[in-house]
This record gives C-alpha cells, sequence and structure tokens, in this order.
C-alpha cells in the first residue's frame, strides 16, 4: 500500500513471506536508484561542499543524484557530472554498485568514474549549494581519516576506487 | 509536517530556508540512527548473510541495528551484537560515522570496532534471517573487489577498517 508519494522517493507498507515462511509488515522506502560520479580533471578527484538541508548541514560528496524516468545509469551520470560541475567526459566506467540502506529503501547507486573531463557549463538547480573542491588522492585520504568526510556513498565510493580498483589513468 | 509514522523510521514534509536565501520543501526521512558493528572474533570479522525483505534478496553485511530510544550508540552495539551474532564484547572502540543517504534522511550511523569478542547466545528476532559468516581480510577485499558484498554501510565501515585504522589486535 502507498503510504507517501513524494519528488523523491515513496513510502510503501507490504505484507512480505520471508524465507523462513513467516510473515512480515514491511516499511520500504522506494526510491528510483541514483548515480555517483569520481571525476577525475586534471589529475584530481572533484569533491562538492554541499549543503543538506535533510541534515541541517555542510558536507563534502561526490557528485550524485537521481536516476530520472527512462534515463540508463550511463545517461544520468553523465548530466549529472554536468549539470553539478559542468564538467563533460565522454569516458565512463562503471566501478561498483551499492545499497546505501538496504534495511529500509530499496534505492541502489551506481558509481561510476570518469576520466578525461573537461570544463563544459554547471548547470545548477535553485536549491542547489554547491562549492566544487578538486582534491588530491592524499588530501582524499587524510579528511576521511580525519572524520572530515562523512558521507557513506562518498567514502565506500573512493575507498573502493583507491584501493580495489586501478588507479587514476 | 508529519505524513507518515512507522515502526522503522517516519518522515516529515518541511519548508526550509537554504544558506543562500532560498526556501525549499524538503521530504525528509527521520530516522533515530543505527549502529554497525565490526566484531573480531578469532582473528576473523564477522559478516552475516542476511534476507533484505526491502530489496528481496540475500547480501552479506556487518552486523547492525538501529538505535533504541534512551540507548547511547555505545549501548545499541553492544545488543545488536549479542542479538544477531550472540557474541559478547566489552571491548568497543568507536572507528566512524557516517550519514548513509543525506539527500533524504536524517539516518546517522555509528560504526564500532568490537575486540576480544566471546561467545554468548543469540537472540534473533522472528522477522530476521540471518547466517553467520566469519571471514578473513584478505576473503572480505576479495567479496568486495568482486562486487560480492552490495551494502554501501559494509563497504565504507571495512575498508575505512583495513586501510585507515590500526590492523585487528
Amino acid at each position: 500500500m502507498r503510504v507517501f508519494s513524494g519528488s523523491k522517493f515513496g513510502v510503501d507498507v507490504e505484507e512480505v513471506v520471508l524465507p523462513n515462511g513467516k510473515r512480515k509488515r514491511v516499511e520500504k522506502v522506494t526510491h528510483p536508484g541514483s548515480v555517483v560520479i569520481m571525476a577525475n580533471f586534471e589529475g584530481k578527484i572533484v569533491l562538492e561542499k554541499q549543503f543538506r538541508p535533510v541534515i541541517g548541514k555542510w558536507i563534502f560528496e561526490l557528485p550524485a543524484g537521481t536516476i530520472d524516468e527512462g534515463e540508463s545509469p550511463e545517461q544520468a551520470a553523465i548530466r549529472e557530472l554536468r549539470e553539478e560541475t559542468g564538467l563533460v567526459s565522454s569516458d565512463l566506467k562503471k566501478l561498483l554498485d551499492f545499497y546505501p540502506s538496504p534495511g529500509i529503501s530499496n534505492e541502489i547507486m551506481h558509481v561510476f568514474l570518469a576520466n578525461n573531463c573537461e570544463k563544459g557549463d554547471q548547470a545548477l538547480e535553485d536549491y542547489e549549494v554547491i562549492e566544487l573542491v578538486p582534491l588530491e588522492r592524499e588530501q582524499i585520504l587524510s579528511m576521511i581519516r580525519e572524520g572530515k568526510i562523512e558521507d557513506g556513498k562518498t567514502i565506500a565510493s573512493l575507498l573502493y576506487f583507491f584501493y580495489m580498483s586501478e588507479s587514476l589513468q
């Protein structure tokens, strides 16, 4: 049963049968999925310092956004990168997928590496309050170590990229 | 305005003033916060293979759970560890905090390392379908690299622990 329809997510309450045969009432945030982009611009990774009204503070995040209806994750990544940072890349590579909150939400995040980025035009929405911060690997690792990066998708994506995949081209 | 009150989270719709002076309607999942526990049991990290009805599949996760009313994050971590894994530890150390989904939810996750774990009694809820899987560092890193760990908090917490903090005692 749909109990809330918002512009960013919905909420559904359903009864499901578990693998052990028990029935359970499940409250679920229904989300179309999102993309996260690690943009390599002149050898640095572009972070955003962004005001997040939901937590009432500025935090460092990788560029990210919700997948629009009819869009592929790749298309959403190219669009969000251009809108939020003004960067354009035709060299996109999938890094990993994960669920940020699988206990309550079906949102899946698709993380891309965007190499060979070039400057285009930033096109922020009115409500987006974002400063761009290009950083080197060692700066980013210090910030994670010191607790200055507080966004889960950003920590997971950056550490995966630095330690689990090839390094920057 | 409260638009949904569930047992795991609520939803509020509010109008907020942004740092740039613009007003915005914000849809917010309101959550009491949660804990994630990296349990060191005989030199291995205990993962759970857990069925998550919200995404309809089994995934590997670190033990985790919601903070109860009146509980500190430390108390919640000790309780959740015991309930989900049967392990008892009196040697808890905070590793990091992060927001899993700061665009839509105010949930904050507190990640703890539990050293010197000993066996007690597992006390799963009826609706929890969990198998315990203790793994060595190299096994875990292979699983992350191969995309077999799809939970964001688990990827962020494990990579932070292995690369950003001291290793296992």
